[in-house]
């Protein structure tokens, strides 16, 4: 099989678990992001690069934005928002996280396969992408050819990158005035 | 629009880029990939994350991988093998990686939108994709409604994973085996 | 006061925390390290970028290590060696990474004020470093007139340093070898 | 030569060389860094794991500060400051990074062991440290026993702690003020 022909099947993939992802859910997760003085990302492995894709889309929209772990990220209070993603919600790091959130008083939402898990517990808003992984076993979910988490770690890449649209229709913004505060030293 | 309606226009963007790429060029890289003894991977901004998940991959499958600018990343030598994702190819700093990485021998690939840059004339193997993004004017490329560089972004991350999966049956390798170097501390 | 006067009292604490250290506990924690496959280094804060500097200096000396939580980080094995900083010995994330490591049989090292924290209890060894922190409260430790754990910061760098030219001298090494894979793109 | 006989050395090395560091450098440098909007920080290897720990701090007493390269980190304006560790001050992403600060009419500060190199040349303040490194050819530097760079990157963290104290006093600040702001998820 050559690579075009995989695409083929993964873009099926894609579509399949991004087109069943709740509309109500994102809209509300939307409102989160938008209310939130401070947004806090966090993600453990391949989930944390494709948060990192997120949180600094935010910096680039205007938005006060963290990657929980980065050097110059503080603590969170309760006018922030911490968004995780975390296929399996129990990532214990994560799970830590969340607690502290909420202990005070800051708001959560997850990205998971698993609403059921610890942090979906405790969300405020959870989306839930139904992209089978090796540590979930979730009725009704698509059904992948690809190893471990790639088909859930695609969707979140994707699903935050639309959220960011529907956020800059809100907003009012567009690409170019989004690309104002782009890094300019990289 | 909601989530649903932009999830299908995205997938429908991301088929006609990932539909475009090259076969030929992907087996010369997945040859060169399995041909050197160390891959350095490297990628400024939102490209670097996503070529930061095809690094972590490669370690499950029990290559040796590193991220340029990472704390244990050694230094490349000959039988070493950068691969760059850049869409511009023009990034300063990732020139001056490619650049050096030929200079002691080393081979280089780059995933990109333009062929013609500074790092995709030294590449030993250029993987285009025909995705716009606001640095480039390429002939023939697919037009997104995504803001900046989404487009490419999401499509070096998925092609990047495409790749893994052609490495897979090269090797013999399926989801459980390389399940076993994932990490246990995070 | 200015900076030299500064740099006179804190050359001062340093001189004084670290002329505390105890010789055995070094010696064994000397032993550990080159008696591991693999040296996994961890911290959090700016514990976690004195450490950083350890994993890579012993990159630069050819010993196999990482920085937990990094891109290319693999599992702990039973023939790894987990190396934390951490000045209360209490982080939560810590915490879980020591259990795990010493679930699997691997080898636990901690630098830091509190012996007597819960990672402290379940380390092989523990390097004592009596500079005071605002999170502890020991006896006999050095007064700083620094905020918050500077001076065991400070310490743990300039420490771990020091234990670096105790391996040299160990293998034999000269500053010319260790350069040899210097990272030569950054 | 034990831990305790090596710490003794160190400290003294530490000494000769924090006590010869310009006291008027250092005023402009607090200076410049009360002055600036935005604190922007860079370093590669060991020299920006130590000035990670300055941009944190600053974080800590409530200065808007960013390490070059991670994740939410915006362009630099005119108002900002970047500030660079490079014991040699020619390493080229830096240069990169110093020529693009100075281009939008930012300041720079340079903290190096050459204060003649690319970096120090178009720096608005240089602050040179006499710690010999592999690298470098000083007069009048102060000798070290230790491998490759090590004095110099140690003698940047105390530095840059020491000019901590500066701001602080400067400000009126105290450690349990600066406390407030230390991150409470990691």
């Amino acid at each position: 099989m050559n690579n075009r022909e995989y695409a083929e099947i993964v873009c099926k993939e894609l579509q399949a678990a991004l087109g069943a992802i709740d509309t109500e859910a994102t809209e509300k997760f939307a409102d989160l992001l938008l209310e939130a003085d401070e947004i806090f990302c966090a993600g453990a492995g391949r989930s944390g690069f494709q948060i990192r894709g997120f949180a600094m889309r935010l910096m680039h929209m205007g938005r006060k934005s963290y990657m929980v772990g980065e050097t110059c990220t503080p603590n969170i209070t309760e006018n922030g928002l911490l968004v995780v993603c975390s296929g399996s919600g129990t990532t214990k790091s994560l799970v830590n996280h969340a607690m502290k959130a909420k202990e005070v008083g800051a708001k959560v939402a997850l990205i998971t396969i698993n609403p059921d898990s610890a942090i979906g517990k405790l969300a405020d808003v959870v989306i839930q992408i139904p992209a089978v992984s090796p540590k979930s076993d979730v009725q009704g979910a698509v059904k992948s050819i690809q190893p471990m988490g790639s088909l859930f770690e695609q969707c979140e890449g994707i699903y935050l990158d639309i959220v960011i649209m529907i956020l800059m229709k809100r907003l009012g913004l567009d690409s170019d005035t989004m690309f104002g505060r782009h890094a300019n030293m990289e």
